[in-house]
C-alpha cells in the first residue's frame, strides 16, 4: 500500500499542471444498470489519459541533479506523451524510445511535447530493453510506466478527486494494465474509506495480473492480444500485486468483444471518445461482471481517450451489423430482365437504404447471363431486418447473409 | 435583446436538472491558433446538447393548466429530446411530431424520455404544420425550438456559466440554426460585458442567418443540405434576427468540409465526439473564419454531439485520406508470373500497411490475362505517400491514386 501521505502529497504537486476531470454521473448507464453510475473521464485530461499525474509527480521528486541529466523512457503511448508534456514543464530533457513500428503519428505527437524519440526495437520489450540501457550509460533516470511509488502515488490522485467530486461510492472500477493506476486508487481509498469495493477490470487477451491474482503469486502471460493496448501488459509487476493484493477486493476481465462494444456505447451515448483500456470499466459494468445491490454508487475511471481513428471506425462497422443497423445480403440474379430492378424496388418497399452495391457476373460457380449482387443496406433493427428478409422472400429471392 | 433578469432567473430555474457543462482551455487549439481559445461542451450535457436548458425553462414557465393539457414540439433531433425529457421532469404529457423517415433510433430514443411520437409528413415543415395543428386542436402548448422567448432564455444560460468559468473573454462564438442559442447568449453577455465580441457561425448549406445578417432584413433559403443538420434551417425567424442584428457582431459561414475537418479534430484530438452544428465554431477557427489579436480569450460553444455514427465513419475515412493517412492506388498488372508479388514486395518494403485489395480480370479494358488491382494503403502522412509512388516508379509500375 502507497502511504495517503504520499498521495495527498503527489495532488498538491500535479495540480499545477493536470485538469480535475469531470465525474459526472451518467443517466443512462444509471437506468440502464440499475444503479447511479458516475464516470471519471481522464480520456478528457490534457494528453488524453490519466498517466501525466505519474511521470509528472515522478519527475518532480527527482533532485536538481537528475534533472539536469533528463530522464528517458519506453513506450508508444499515454506514458510516452505524459513524460514528454510533464518534462517540458520542468524543462527537463526528455528520450522517449519507442518501437520501430510505432505510428508515426505517436512519434509525432511525442516530439511535438518536446521530447526526443528514438525507435528501436521490433516490440516493446526491445524498446524497453534499450532505454534502460541507455538510462546506464547517460546517466538519465529511467521513468518505468508503472513500478515505481512515485509515479504510483501521482496515479491514485484520481482517487482523491472522485472522492472529493461524490460521496459514499460504494464501488470503484479500475481498468488494470501494469497496476500502476489501480494500485495508486486502491491505496488512497483503503486508507480513506475502506467500505468501498476496489474492482479492477483486465483485458482477457492480457491476463497477467488476472491471473497472479487469483493465485496470489506472479504469472507472467507468454504474449499479449487485446484491443485494449495501453492494457496489454505481458509480465506482472511483483510489486503492483502486492498493492492490489493488499487493497483491491475483486479482478474481473472482459474480452475485445465486450470492450467494443463499450466503447461505442461511449461514443454514441455519452459522445466520448474512450480507448480500449480506457472503456474495461464500462465493459464490465455492462455485461454483468461483478455483482452489486441495486442503486449502489459505482465510480468507473474512463482512463484514456488515446485510440486510433481507423480502429474506431472498424468498432463503428462492425457494432453497427450487430445491432442489426447494417446488413449484407448477397443474392443471384437469374439472367431475366428487369431482375435488379425487382430487387431495389422492394429494398425501396421495405424502407432499407442502400449504401453500396457489388455486382460480379464472373464468378465461375454462376450460369452464363446470370450474376452476383452483394448489397449493403442500413436497416432500423432487427424488426426491420426481419422485414427486409421477409419481403425478399415472398419476392422468390433466395439471399445469403454476411456478418 | 432578452432581459438579463429573463436569463439570469431561468438560470435558477434550469440548474435542478442540466449539468454545468465544463468549459476548460483547449491546449491544442490555443497553440494552433495562437490565442487562449476554449470549449464549452453542451456536447456532454444531458439528451447530447443545449437544447435542453430552453426547453425546460419553457415548460417550467408554463401556468397549472396549461402543464395539465400537456406540451406538443415538432423535431427529430436534439429539441425532440429536450422536450420529452424536460415534460418528464415535470410530468407533463409531451407530444413530438417527426418526419415519417426519421430513423428508429431517433424515435425509440424519444419514446424511452416517456414522450408519444407521432410521425408524420415527408420532411420538417410537414411534421411542424401538423404539430401546430394538434396543438389547436387540442389544447397542447406548442413548444418552439427556437422563437419562444422562454426557449432563449434557457438557451442564454450557457452564456453564463461561460463568464462565470472564465474572466475576460474576448470573443465567443456560437453556431446559428434558428438563433435561438446566439440570441439568448448574445443577449446575456450585451448586459454584462458588451467588450466581448459574439461571432454567430452558420452552415454554407444553410445561409438564411447568414444572408439575412448582412442584409439586414429577412432572407429565406430554397432549401438546405448540410451535414450539420442540427443547424440546417431553412427559414429566418424575423423575431431572432432582430435580437441578432442587435447583439451580434460578426456573422460568417463554414463549409461541409470544413465542418467535417473540426468534427474529426474534435473526435481525434479533443476525444469528444460532436455533432456538425456543435462543430461549426470550431470550423470557423480552425479556417480563420474571423480576425482576432494573437493571445485572445475565445469561448466556443459546442452545441451538441447527436451525430449517427455511420456519418461519423465516414467523416473518418474521408479525413484518412484528405490527411495522408490512407491511400487508394490502382495498378494494371501485366499477366507475367509474379506481377503480384512484386507488386506487394514493393509495399512491404515501403512500409505500407495493406488494408484491402480489390482483383479483377474481368474489365473489358483490360488485355486478356491482365488484371487490375486496387489496393487500399494505411499510410504516416505526405512523405510516406510520396515514398510509396516513388518506390513503385522505380519497379516499373503505373498506377492511378482514387481520391
Amino acid at each position: 500500500m502507497i502511504a495517503l501521505s504520499n498521495i495527498v502529497q503527489a495532488k498538491r504537486v500535479v495540480s499545477n499542471v493536470v485538469d480535475q476531470t469531470p465525474f459526472p454521473k451518467s443517466p443512462i448507464l444509471s437506468q440502464m444498470c440499475d444503479a447511479e453510475v458516475f464516470l471519471k473521464k481522464e480520456n478528457l485530461q490534457i494528453t488524453g489519459a490519466y498517466k501525466i499525474r505519474g511521470a509528472y509527480n515522478k519527475i518532480a521528486s527527482l533532485d536538481k541533479d537528475e534533472k539536469k541529466r533528463g530522464v528517458i523512457a519506453a513506450s508508444a503511448g499515454n506514458h510516452a506523451q505524459g513524460v514528454a508534456y510533464s518534462a517540458r514543464e520542468f524543462g527537463v530533457k526528455a528520450i522517449i524510445v519507442m518501437p520501430e513500428a510505432t505510428p508515426l503519428l505517436k512519434v509525432t505527437g511525442t516530439k511535438e511535447l518536446g521530447a526526443e524519440v528514438i525507435l528501436k526495437g521490433d516490440n516493446y520489450d526491445e524498446a524497453f530493453a534499450h532505454a534502460v540501457e541507455v538510462a546506464k550509460k547517460e546517466g538519465l533516470t529511467f521513468i518505468h510506466p508503472f513500478e515505481d511509488e512515485a509515479v504510483i502515488a501521482g496515479q491514485g490522485t484520481v482517487a482523491l478527486e472522485m472522492l472529493d467530486c461524490v460521496d459514499d461510492l460504494d464501488y470503484v472500477v479500475v481498468p488494470i494494465g501494469g497496476g500502476g493506476l489501480i494500485s495508486g486508487v486502491a491505496s488512497a481509498i483503503k486508507q480513506l474509506d475502506p467500505d468501498i469495493k476496489v474492482i479492477g477490470v483486465t483485458a482477457k487477451g492480457a491476463p497477467a495480473l488476472f491471473n497472479s491474482y487469483r493465485a496470489k503469486s506472479v504469472i507472467n502471460s507468454k504474449s499479449v492480444r487485446s484491443i485494449a493496448d495501453g492494457i496489454a501488459v505481458r509480465d506482472t509487476s511483483e510489486k503492483n500485486l502486492a498493492h492490489i493484493l493488499e487493497c483491491v477486493d475483486l479482478v474481473v476481465q472482459v474480452d475485445d468483444e465486450e470492450i467494443a462494444t463499450a466503447i461505442l456505447f461511449l461514443l454514441e451515448r455519452q459522445k466520448i471518445v474512450v480507448e480500449g483500456g480506457g472503456a474495461a470499466g464500462v465493459a464490465a459494468l455492462m455485461h454483468k461482471k461483478f455483482d452489486y445491490e441495486p442503486k449502489s454508487k459505482i465510480g468507473i475511471i474512463l482512463s484514456g481517450g488515446n485510440i486510433d481513428v481507423q480502429i474506431l471506425s472498424v468498432i463503428i462497422e462492425k457494432g453497427l451489423i450487430k445491432s442489426a443497423r447494417k446488413m449484407i445480403i448477397s443474392v443471384t440474379l437469374v439472367d431475366k430482365p428487369g431482375a435488379l430492378m425487382n430487387l431495389t424496388d422492394i429494398l425501396r418497399e421495405a424502407n432499407a437504404n442502400i449504401i453500396k452495391i457489388d455486382y460480379d457476373r464472373t464468378s465461375t460457380t454462376l450460369s452464363y447471363g446470370d450474376a452476383n449482387i452483394t448489397i449493403t443496406l442500413e436497416t432500423k433493427g432487427k424488426e426491420h431486418q426481419e422485414e427486409v428478409r421477409m419481403k425478399l422472400k415472398e419476392g422468390g429471392y433466395s439471399f445469403v447473409e454476411t456478418f
